[in-house]
């Protein structure tokens, strides 16, 4: 009997936006691995460290932040086959993943590795999205209302049209493109309806009108702009 | 001193993928209030219900299903009229919210009315989204692509638009409209990218390539669409 895969979505960060599911699956797994940045902490493993049982064994996955994928792909190589070994002996294997497994999350390099060869359940999460919306207190989605969900690095032009299209956005990583989606905004006449927020449910949260955000935004940051085209009263 | 008032997410349906956070504020909370349909169910109360305590005070609002707004306005106005005055009297209550409040949800009818007057805290919970794409064993997006969300009620020609713009779709609230989705993605050619998930994550879940789906869909079923932009290898 081999062991069961579980790619298991933490949620935003705070460990008690968890879910009762991912708090039992970590409690009980027999391995638990989780991608970290080279040289760096594994924001998973933070989220997930009150779950974690004191002698369960861990598998570190360093990925290398190159702009070639390469590297990046020789980790997960690696990652899945220390996976594979410990599923071959019956053990199960919990993949922990910041917010949802399959919402931008690098669970899926490990789900296309193993999910043919293995048992998988993916276990989902809360994602950033609806915690920004509720650390900023405005209703994202009301009834017939399109959401449109935009990475930060697309381009300028596009990023312009994808907005206009819709009725809410919500900008992922931010970063160093806060320059460019202030310009978008202000193009677009929507700098008003549009809310930042960093690092939310986290300690160090800042929530803020666009107009008041940093000068600068770390790559866990978000813009929410809803047009309250359909108003919810 | 008044009490604090919560919208508390839920989750897609199955009760352990409620957070922690939400099982710990129903189990403290002095009053739970959930919108039901009139003469129905409160699916919210069904996922809520492991974690409530016996003798917590519930307010139901009974909210009916009309075309037009106005009835349904009413028994929020009714609603937020029993929630307020708890708050008055120093209690705390948790609105029980399906999914998550701010996403698609009643909630925002009870926050528009209540929110300025009272202390409100918003916690978020799992999407029917991401539920759907662990379902389907799909990844939903990965690193620059666009996520669109499209209520089933848009129009044709507007939904093969947005269709079209985007790198993944989730169609949300398909019941009766699923011939026109069918005929939609047909013209785009995309029918063989389509997955059709219904009651995701509850006993009588049913998960299917879009072909293969029912002739009649519930509302609360979906349709994820992938174009496997950004292959994830």
């Amino acid at each position: 009997m081999t062991g069961k895969l579980y790619g298991v979505g933490l949620g935003p960060g705070d460990p008690e936006l968890m879910t009762l599911k991912a708090h039992r699956l970590i409690g009980a797994a027999d391995v638990i691995a989780y991608p970290a940045l080279v040289g760096g902490e594994s924001f998973a493993r933070t989220i997930a460290l009150g779950a974690m049982t004191e002698d369960v064994e861990e598998i570190m996955i360093p990925v290398p932040m190159t702009v070639e994928r390469g590297p990046a792909q020789m980790a997960y190589d690696t990652g899945a086959a220390a996976i594979a070994q410990r599923l071959e002996t019956g053990k199960n294997v919990v993949v922990l993943c910041e917010g949802d497994p399959f919402f931008y999350g690098s669970f899926m390099y490990l789900f296309s590795r193993l999910s043919e060869r293995f048992e998988t359940e993916v276990v989902p999460g809360v994602t950033s999205i609806t915690a920004c919306a509720a650390a900023l207190g405005q209703p994202l989605t009301a009834r017939n209302e399109v959401l449109t969900i935009i990475p930060g690095p697309m381009n300028e032009a596009l990023m312009q049209e994808r907005i206009k299209a819709a009725d809410a956005v919500a900008i992922m990583k931010v970063g160093r493109h806060l320059p460019k989606i202030r310009r978008v905004l202000e193009a677009l006449n929507l700098s008003q309806n549009a809310g930042y927020i960093e690092r939310a449910t986290l300690e160090n949260q800042i929530v803020a009108p666009l107009a008041d955000a940093p000068e600068t935004a770390p790559y866990f940051s978000m813009i929410l702009i809803t047009k309250g085209k359909d108003p919810w009263l």
